[in-house]
């Protein structure tokens, strides 16, 4: 069987925004023997995982369930209300808002890429990575669309590269305000399950989500909660589609089946954790992540790093990234963590690859893991000769001591 | 944690033609913990996998493993070599040649459906589903296609609807034979790893499967075999792509990695599938399936029962189709014997649908697992009130006695 | 990871009167992460699996649940109550009641070993091993032991190497009836929850049983369900004792708790066992095995050939022993089949060794295994030479054709 | 399924001194099918753990392996070697010597019973739970057996309660400079796998271990390594003994079988961890755990807390022993650790219970895992208003990066 860890001994930390540290308990559930996704007993899971996803997106509208990863419900998304050739407005808040309009432009789109202009003076990094997404550039593009040629406002919830949670809701006010019938489409495949979200109350045409976040599965499955207007609009879009089809899949689903052949023991995991994060309560698991991400914060603090998300009203519960010194490689220290300590950070992307680093804290963790984690962090920045102003495990233990975790709401 | 089995006791025999009974050494596998799919240990794992694959393909190719369906590996194939309004030559030998043709109307190419013309006349079933492709029309169409308007010849190797398995390398030689630059598109989703296949030998361009039959893992991973031809028409194909595009999933699965997020755990699976498969031997693998559909003929011949596969030479190793006389609904068939005998069958799908059933032998399996299915069929058939004419299990212990398994050749 | 089965394919049919095959649900749940066997969550488990053992065994009285093979409570059962140099009346029906006997006088007490005598005429085998415990020889026996030298009777419920199940009630009526004060010990380690027994009903003084049966765990937990009497008896019995103790096992695992450290995963297990059995309903459990050894039985008459248990009423609904014809090696006739059909068959043990082997029908299994099972011993006779009169196979599939299986109780 | 870990999220940190955290690869191999212990692929797993297992002892001579907890080996190197009556010495180093010398009294032997005499003047705890074996106790001691009562010296190696590991050689120097008779009978069922053991080296005739500390395995398995002069003792000794017995247990398992039902599935971890140990190489493991207990001690020391063991030669590589200051009770303390950060801690025993708790670094762990630990212990302390001199957390990270693991030697 194939050997997972080179280390000699212990537990691997996997510290990453994602895949997140998967409990015990899906991973003995996804390894149940495969049944017949035809058969009697499919159905059961099937219908109970659409009905648990509701729950999750907080919406009462049909949520598409695909055997693929999050990129796979970002297409789906595009795919099926888009005709080629049409305008999406998408915000550059970092690197998989990027990597989303580069999809946009693959599939014969024309995105038009906002973005809060400017470089950081302190850091050097563009000032649009440090910050959410403009809720008012959105109103004031939309303004100017007087022919609606702008179809869709996509934009990223919680951007896994940077670490920032943009406010959705107040994009579909701008978009209100605006009086433009553009959908609104949202990237929360890293935020869904951690941080708030909430489809219908906040007008969102169409969510995507994944599986290995909050959800705390092993990547491979991924979601479209959709919105009446979204399904709608599906009917005219022109991009072609079959694999991603709404139609086929939301009826079939309704049933508890799949029009081509569904991820079987992943939708096993899913059961299982929809049974963890309701019983818990998903107000829980939202205070859970929050508080990990302030300890977490006030590690990074003591040490005097500067934090990526500018922010302080949109630092994200889910990750933490940590810009480092000038002239400290980020991801030559990861490797130092990785390779003498067994932790795993998550790399920076695109514009900010090699300036800083990321610090997952989602899933299934508790305090100890994380105090683990940003002690494997102390102990790497030192040996790369990063001067600290304090101890930042120390500061994480003074935060987790002084602030208990509420008991689950359920 | 979910009940996966409505019987009070004993192990479900899964015997659909896919998904496959998974091993118990697949099953342990796919649950050890997920790891970043960006550190050092996935390359290794990514790197065996791509390798692996091309071993069972028979290609020096590259294969491009994607998480999705095998639905999603069709759509894969189409829209990296195609353009906006293409021909597409497809040939009907039953369900899923069929739900490929829907796909590529879906996609906007023009599908051509050539068929053997003609009803059955002792079962009044479509001849085009008792037989397999037919090398010599599809070397007559494409004489005629004297401006090429058809890029590609899609056909289907091993009919899961019917369990007739084509004879590929005839496809080929018709294609050359007719000096026609089509690509030949092969979907071998149920026949990989149980039938022989040969992608580079039968000068195949597009080789598309899937994991959950001869690999013998749960459903989500596909695959698309590629020769260089279908590489270098895919940078002229105009169909819009982004998830399926082979140029980054090739690119970086040289390196063991993926553009996106790959599905990790089932990536460990198909590691400890290849390693079970290619310590075998292919050979010993392709001699296993050949004896057990004998066998399972034997038994369906002793009944008395027609066969849905009419060509002696065509007959699938991975499934056997089963007619059922006139007048028994083959359903109600099959639901009394997965309510009396724990025992899930194929169902007859599309144009045969209530007239026949299936029986998987394929993957994980050995002669008492087979000889137990056919009992719970035996025992099904006499329940429903069907006349059988001999006893179809001890026709297959005959066989299995008479006919040793051959030693693995490894 | 070790290699569990050298054969090419499929899934091993462990068909041996114990281990019986493991459900997944249960290996699942000994897989899961060892606690701490003195913390909080231990002793929710450890009160669970307790009291439901009481209901397993159909008692109100303490059960010890040893972390050991049932070998060892075996030996629980002896030092817990006698002293040494006592006179112990044991009674031979197989191999297991002889080991019984020698462990008695290897721990330094005298047992006398009744039997019914004589040889079989049709088989040469010893007519003790063809027939239950003679109550009415206990009888006379103890009506003999006017000075109560005799402390104990000790007879085994089912026996596993000859598939008779003795009357347990008839004993103790035995007992009684000659005015005797000697504790009643049962092994029924290979019936418990397949065969009904009932500890308190019955008048059974200590029971001992063992996991790897109709609980369907691995080996490694037994027990001993004791009486008020055993235990008044074992405060003055002076074999010397520690581990085995019942003072120290039976106070603390009232709470949930041992006095070493028990078997923690194995417990997982038991949990997830007791959860199955008792949702079901143990006469529900006892009806399946019934109808398993009915239709095990019909094969073997069909065959033509002797079961070992000669005695109609005393048939085990656990396993079935088949006498071979002379001149058949037994032996040899299992590793044929074992290595030619991946089927575990039971050994003759002790003095039928070579003369007949065991069919198990326990546990984990339905019909399509068990006529799996016969089919691998009928090619098997077949392939060995032995003339047959008749198909087993089809016997068998005639009477579970005409014998559904009663719903679940619960 | 069985919950648990009532916390609410992320994986319990398990770190008391035994059951150790249990790998993933071990978990998954425990938990395949089980198999017959009488067929030929058990054979092959037999013989593997008991060669195995002698490297682990470090020895040529046979190792018997018991279905049974570490108790359970105790009770079999006593029986199997002693008769009713015997005299032992025995040494008193804490809880674990304690009731080994009780289970002695209960076999009907005459333990005596030494103990470095006094109280530590510092935390009025004995001063023989601070300290190791006085090999010069034991040799005064024989010296006076002039009759050879005294049979056996039985002692602790690593000493579980209180974190002392005592000098084995030294005690073999003291019976052969008193020219004793005695067999040496040494406890390392918390050391082994952890600390150096040399059973053929340091001339120790009956060593005891079990599975469920440095072997990483849930427990379940114990063991009796053996010398030849015991073997040629336990030959006259007249203690009634069956499931202890050596006689049998060591002939049928040279050929990878045993008496009774042995323990399938954790032999199946057993294997695993073998392949594990062994690949690493025993001088890694052991220089692993070294390490571990220096990081450890630096904490406690920065704290400023006594460590239970008083005797810098003598800290344990398993566990370290931590005193609390007068009026702090260590259990309340342990509660609320275990409540607030999902910490299992160690247990005072014993004449130390309430006094202190043990903190282990063993098996399947790692830096960060004993950070995150330490880190655990020192805000329950904080919390429960012990005043700390230094953060030890700050101190272990100090040591842990400052002195690299060594690299594994295979």
């Amino acid at each position: 069987m194939i050997r997972l860890n080179k280390h000699p001994s212990g537990r691997h930390f996997l510290q990453i925004p994602g895949p997140s540290p998967v409990p015990d308990r899906i991973l003995r559930a996804i390894s149940l023997p495969t049944i017949d996704h035809r058969g009697p007993e499919f159905g059961v899971l099937g219908k109970k995982v659409v009905t648990g996803m509701q729950q999750v997106f907080q919406t009462r509208h049909p949520v598409a369930i695909y055997p693929a990863s999050g990129t796979g419900a970002w297409e789906a998304a595009l795919v099926n209300t888009m005709s080629p050739g049409d305008g999406v407005l998408m915000f550059e808040t970092g690197h998989f808002a990027t990597l989303w309009q580069k999809m946009a432009l693959k599939l014969g789109l024309e995105p038009e890429f906002l973005a809060v202009p400017g470089t950081d003076a302190a850091t050097g990094l563009p000032t649009a990575w440090r910050h959410g997404v403009s809720a008012e550039l959105i109103e004031q593009r939309l303004r100017k669309d007087t022919q609606q040629r702008i179809q869709a406002v996509c934009v990223v919830h919680n951007e896994t590269s940077t670490g920032v949670t943009s406010d959705i809701a107040a994009v579909r006010r701008a978009i209100d305000a605006a009086g433009h019938p553009a959908l609104l489409m949202v990237d929360t495949i890293s935020g869904l399950a951690s941080a708030d979200y909430r489809h219908d109350e906040w007008g969102v045409d169409v969510t995507i989500s994944g599986s290995q976040k909050g959800l705390m599965l092993p990547p491979g499955i991924s979601f479209n909660a959709l919105s009446p207007k979204a399904l709608d609009r599906s009917k005219g879009a022109r991009l072609p589609r079959a694999y991603w089809g709404w139609d086929e899949i939301v009826d079939m689903s309704a049933s508890g089946f799949w029009p081509y052949t569904p991820n079987t023991n992943l939708l096993y995991g899913l059961s299982e954790a929809l049974d963890m994060l309701l019983e818990q309560g998903l107000p829980s698991v939202f205070a859970r992540h929050k508080r990990w991400s302030e300890g977490t914060r006030a590690a990074v603090r003591a040490w005097g790093l500067p934090i990526q998300c500018a922010d302080e009203q949109l630092h994200s519960p889910v990750l933490t990234g940590v810009i480092t010194p000038a002239g400290v490689d980020a991801d030559a220290l990861r490797k130092l963590i990785h390779d003498r300590f067994d932790l795993s950070l998550g790399t920076g992307l695109g514009k900010v690859k090699g300036r800083m680093f990321r610090i997952g804290h989602l899933g299934d963790c508790n305090d100890l893991t994380l105090i683990a984690t940003l002690s494997g962090v102390e102990m790497g920045l030192k040996l790369a000769g990063v001067p600290l102003a304090k101890s930042g495990v120390v500061a994480a233990m003074e935060y987790f001591s002084a602030t208990p975790q509420a008991p689950s709401t359920s």
